[in-house]
């Protein structure tokens, strides 16, 4: 058993997530914001990558008060379980995404984190062992699902997106298209690490729903075919 | 005075043109196939970067025999100009393009190419000369349109299409989105090369038309504010 997986990111028209310095970019607009938000709090827990903490600094949680409210209303913490991918323990204890907002955390490291900065993260969320050197997303999945999580929301980065694609453990992916060029061969794109090889290993995707938000496009595609599907 | 230039691309749906080995992939299906063989045979010419020619070895021939005879009607040649940016004339003198089908091409190169390797490709080609180390595409996009070339379909790859945008070379771009996560942070994406840095150096979008092709999704672009919009 796993919960429910889907990736929400916003890309350039030329598939980036950001420039080659990693800056966060503005790819969306305000309609894009207003559903993310709503989806994230609809979703009983979203994670991130440690590449994505230490670049953005995000704190993940809800936005809007009518969403807050919605969530208060159905007796839930005010943001859903926050998860941070972060196999070396790297999260800065200081990082917003632990400060910021009520709400249980969650950090998942692997055996080889260091016990000093396990110790110092515990303070401020939960840790989840597992894995040799990197995080073992699978075990995670199945420990999520038994805390209770059915829907889990990913926000990225790509690399951490590249291995849930490569364990067959993404459901849906909702790609807003936004109306700009970004270019750069090293810039960041929705699906990094070392990519698919043959093209009998591609995840491939069904078309649920496309549609103009903002300036640029929104497609939401169900995974029909991978390692797991 | 330059031709009316557009990028004709198809992506995965994470924003790559191909695996990180560059094998050639069929991203798209039958209907963009045959929208893109249309576009092509009602373009004066049509352009790839060298190193799509040394990964693909494409011909860029019509390949619809409707669409050939439209074009013998009109009292074209069978084919638009085919024209490659070749900076270091490395186009295999035995490359598809060279061969393939009625038509002129024109293989542009810049000074430090070597002159045997000019002279080697001039039996099949015309050969345009400029810029120093590099092609300068906007002489060429002069000389092209002294040339009778009014409209100009690009095809690729990445490095090409970073160098257009970078000069404010482009007008619209056609992005055909398929159903399929390829990944990989060294797979070539649409627009490679350095990458613009600051957002008010990003190329601005409008996007003109919208829909489902195939299993995926296709968007037409006009380019409303780069270095010379």
């Amino acid at each position: 058993m796993r919960p429910f997986v889907f990736v929400n990111l916003a890309m350039s028209a030329d598939g980036k997530l950001s420039t080659i310095e990693r800056r966060q970019i503005k790819i969306s607009g305000n309609d894009d914001f207003s559903r993310v938000d709503m989806i994230k709090s609809d979703a009983d827990a979203i994670m991130v990558g440690i590449g994505t903490v230490l670049a953005d600094n995000p704190s993940l949680t809800v936005k809007s008060p009518d969403n807050i409210a919605k969530r208060k209303n159905k007796g839930l913490d005010q943001n859903p379980l926050r998860i941070v991918i972060d196999s070396n323990a790297k999260t800065p204890p200081d990082a917003d995404i632990l400060h910021k907002g009520e709400g249980p955390r969650i950090i998942a490291v692997s055996d080889k984190a260091p016990q000093e900065k396990i110790e110092a993260l515990n303070e401020y969320a939960d840790i989840f062992v597992g894995g040799e050197e990197k995080v073992d997303l699978e075990t995670l999945m199945e420990a999520l699902s038994e805390y209770g999580v059915k829907t889990l929301m990913v926000e990225g980065g790509g690399t951490l997106i590249w291995s849930l694609f490569k364990s067959g453990l993404v459901d849906e992916i909702y790609t807003c298209v936004g109306n700009c060029i970004i270019g750069g061969e090293n810039a960041p794109t929705p699906v990094d690490g070392e990519g698919f090889i043959k093209e009998d290993e591609f995840p491939k995707l069904e078309l649920l729903s496309l549609k103009k938000i903002d300036d640029g496009a929104l497609m939401r595609w169900k995974v029909v075919k991978d390692k797991k599907h």
